[in-house]
């Protein structure tokens, strides 16, 4: 179908590669999408994608393919075009958040930047940030990764420089259980220079850290 | 009507004297209510008494009553039964915070406990908050005072041994308008040891450090 | 990985052992971080640990801890450090409740505190409350768990002097499912001296009891 | 217009006689809505009739209706045409409730039931609504009006043998504000035999106890 | 465990007997539950039986036991005490809207009244609605079972003279997924004299129908 | 500023001419547009103009604009240049939406098509509906307009073949205060040919309506 | 039972056939209604039949089916008894959101209309849908189909004269997970023209856009 | 009182000046917080300064300050300290979002930087946005401010290589009449790269693109 085409044209207008968002597809159409573009060698990323899905793929498009169980990504035809400067930093609250930590780290490796993560940082160990602030400090961008009440988004922007670039996760339970009490945290930051993208959306951060970068370089 | 009589079952039963809370009763009924009590020498505590309530009441009733406008609280017959170690202390994140954590202060004073406010030690400039730590941690009970995302509770919960009752505002606009983003948070709290009261309700707050405190005196 | 060290800033800090919560962390993870616990002989806390979650640890780690199904909560190198005084009682509604009920009372167990569950006494049968209020009326603090309309909370506060830590629980259908009717009884209590945590947190409630007890033992 | 035209109709439909939602209406609708039943000689409820609105009646038509300001409530025309025996029973748990409950009684009078008001009966001082249950349990339908956490409908319910019509009521503030709170206690009730109507609804309360009333007459 | 003895006193205070609510009660809770009552030869009705709680229950007690799929509720140690006039009807939307008219109906039963189901009149098809709405006025209380949108509960209270107890459903998708919609139709209705209890709860509706006609016989 | 030119292009592009949209819209800047589209002789329909956002224009301006206070509507430099057939019928729930239905109204005369409403019509009097529904089936598109529970739109839906716009209105109070269950109702119609418009959007609805009409003019 | 009966007067009052909603009917109701309306050699459209429900059909039934199991839908006895005009397009956001895209070229189908699905045109690409915008321009009716943040939908309606009718998906994830962003977006469009049904229906879309074009053919 | 000592700190970690967020203040300490800034000579922002605030100051203090009564900004001791190079661009969707536009392009003022604002391009007349797309391109980051829908959110990300900050506005009613609508859509955006702040917070936006510029300078 007409619409399996890649979009070469993005790359140009928005600075940064089409991935491929894989919730929702069938397999069917996953597999041709998918076919279409290693065969015309393009760099392929792809997000959403469960275990269940990507066992559905055929087992010679699967050998082509990195898969990441944890972060549910894949990518393919990996070359790095534009080495970009190392200026990201992912800070992460708890163990459970690293889903979504990795997701944002793939990302951005996908597209040419080598982010550390920080982990299990969260507030209610307040030393444990403190001692790695000054590390943290170092980068231009700061992507803070956190679920629950998703404090250490302000804690966090009172402390550096950088910009923070916060992700909510759905880490949590009642209240909390789908990652909104978090949201509403990072969009109400006493702390101002937070910006916030979707629940989960590790991706979405990395690429706006990204064009960011981009802008400068 | 029969309902206006004091009940002093309660203060035996709960161990804590009733105050009233005036939004929604007429001006009649809440002149009434008051008369009543002060003719019986009842000690009084009103709640959410509006400046424009408050002036409906009879000039002969106001010179007996104590007002406070910005707490929208008011006492009468005023004396300590029992006096209560000052063992509490209130922490308030921003000066708009400051209407809510004196009606706790209040309703303590009412109940014989004389609690200072350690004021505008919001996250967003940690440093302010780690400068009083020391004297906060001085105290048994803390309550936290706190709107938008209410991330003091967590960091506060996080540095002290004093279990923290967190007073959700509703200071903020949009996605924290009323007061919703400061509760999710108080309620996720990553640090144990945070319970939380209803937004605005400084009133709770304290009685529920009273009932606490007089359970160990 | 680093995030793995052990807390033992912690407990000097808030007063409390640190717990592992389970839900979200993927299974190499979760071994890892028992391990270590365990080879270092920490007192371990194990909370939301579903039966799959439970199952997908070693036989190894599985036979030096004690899980309890019902509670999802699994305890290792259990010791008591620091006894604490039984002033705590749990109250529960329902049969339905007990899951989250129990998990408040190994909390409280794992810090010391043997702690009864007064169970089925919600407020449809009042007469079974009433019958049973004069034995909860001898502890000093009592963690109310409540699901569907969650009226106990502000009944049960009505008739004792002890603080209540309410905890809301995710029993029931429809306008209930989720727990946030029970969260908003406790919220809006108009009985003075109710205090919540999150959704089905027991081990919230726990804690903040505990902290309390601890301030004044 | 031909909307005015009294629906004489629905009386003998539906058994009770259409009432005046004067909310929204602009003025001079609701003024030639009046005149026109008034001249008609028909029996005329009018509720949710602000102060403001009812001003902007002319002085004629004003005197020729009784208004009361606390439950927004006017009644012209008044005659019993069908008496009906003073079965029901409204209970009402504070003070700041009375409006809706005297929506509620204005209601039933005008369809020709007198019927008292239990009031101050809130589950905060659960002795106070023992001490009059022996009196409410005479009555074969009990309307209850209540705010805030709305706990009453559920205790009421589980000591009576009469079914429970709960009228939530917008009493409170923050999470209970809006009667939302309140809404979920009725429905969500533990106790069997509470039914609900809309937050405030006295007058749809009413009307349903009189529909009921009137089939077994 | 005490919390297992049969409530009699309940019957005699409130007019119905107990019924058991499975959901989230552990497997050998409920058999304990069950099996002292049907050694105790009590009546027993229990609601929200999954098919898998269902199973969990030993052979011997299922085959003293009626289950009903559908519906999710099972019966034992049936017999009527109190027949009942057949005085209730049931209107039912659609066919998807059995489940929980079948889980009235058999309440009903097991109380002693036998409740014809009159089916698939939703208002889409308002004639099928017209052509039935005699049969549906000779009966004194009307249970409404509707989902999606919930007009069915406005136009029948518009058509009959008795009370309508509307029981919203979850049948629906998008906006009415969860029976939030049919809820707030039902609450909401222009038509007074509606009645609401919680979504699917066709269990607590018959109680309520019961409890009014018990009053009257 | 030259974001105040007329677009004129957007009558080419979309089939309808602009509306100015005025809430929010400083007095200066909507006082400038309308200046300004006054002088230029350009058909000028204005929504959401409250009476003291209208007082606040220059009383010059105000005399070339016809304003109705009902519908919050003023229309200025009006002629005909599409005639449109007489197609579109609106058809209103109460006189308390008379509001919306008429800024429908105004919207459709301002584009050339006159437009009858059909008021008081709702569906808990369904036989003053069933009088003037072959009335309505004369027409190819219906607008219904509908507070509360919204449920005319499905039983409208049902009885005719036309297509039905829903515009939920405002009206109602308690959980129907702000529109959404009407909202809902109009979106989970079990009636197919349902479409819906923000709440109180008659003009949407109307603009809807002349867009549809126009293609097969 | 009297429900299963083919309602023949529906397809004549409201100009669509009837279609099947099975999701919530039990199996052995849902055989019935089919077996019934193939005997009869009624056209029979059945929607939201997930695949599990399909095979809980007779093989006999299932081989007289023709069963699409990506929009799950099932088409029997299919006859073109009035060809409509191919008059409406569909345009999709994404390859996501083919699945409601195709439930709505089913029903026109099945309705007498070939309608095409311009897949693929998401906003955050523009250049694709501007691309397009002259073969969407040639029809009379646009049903738009868009998750996520639903822009397709204003940006569609600035571009043709066509109205459209919205179909929000329940694409996307975290603020979007249930396609609420989706239909917020639609009702809110600031390009007047759009109309909106329910989350993921597109059996209600197609219906109403054949309702509109049956009214001028 | 101690707590207005001006944090000279703030600027030093994270590279903002502080402003002081006014609602909610009392209007004493809001004028004693100023008069201490302005005898300091500190550059000073208030936002959220509501008209009747600003009035409520002293007219001495007034005089010093420059007042902007669109923004309800106001600022004194102005200086530029670190010129800012003018890389930012304000986008602005309707007139009617211009008040938040100008909030963040006078907070960009105070910080040194002159920004532009782009106004009345929303994506209901397209062919404005692309007429000016290439302006919007020079610049390295772009503020988007746009209420109902907030399409212009996703176009703008697919059309520019810069990062967009979205601000979502109240403008709008019904589903959109706080912001939320457009909120949503900023975070569902299918565009990536688009970051979010609070409804209404051109504060917020503009102190995150500043601290962004600044890490690159």
């Amino acid at each position: 179908m007409a619409n399996f085409i890649w979009d070469s044209e993005r790359k140009h207008r928005t600075g940064v590669a089409e991935a491929i968002f894989c919730q929702g597809k069938s397999a069917s159409d996953l597999q041709a999408i998918v076919a279409h573009n290693l065969a015309e060698k393009n760099p392929l990323l792809m997000t959403r994608l469960s275990e269940k899905h990507w066992l559905s793929l055929s087992s010679e498009i699967r050998q082509q393919l990195d898969y990441d169980q944890i972060s549910e990504t894949a990518i393919g035809n990996f070359k790095i075009i534009e080495p970009m400067p190392n200026d990201i930093c992912i800070v992460c609250a708890g163990t459970s958040d690293l889903a979504v930590a990795k997701e944002a780290q793939r990302t951005l490796l996908f597209n040419g930047c080598d982010a550390p993560i920080v982990a299990d940082v969260g507030v209610a160990g307040l030393w444990r940030l403190l001692d790695k602030i000054e590390h943290i400090q170092q980068y231009k961008i700061v992507i803070a990764v956190a679920g629950m009440e998703g404090a250490l988004f302000s804690v966090l922007a009172g402390l550096i420089t950088a910009p923070v670039i916060a992700v909510p996760t759905s880490i949590g339970y009642g209240i909390s259980a789908d990652g909104q009490a978090a949201l509403s945290s990072a969009l109400s930051s006493c702390a101002p220079g937070v910006m916030t993208v979707n629940i989960n959306n590790g991706f979405g951060a990395a690429v706006a850290a990204i064009k960011t970068i981009r802008q400068f370089a």
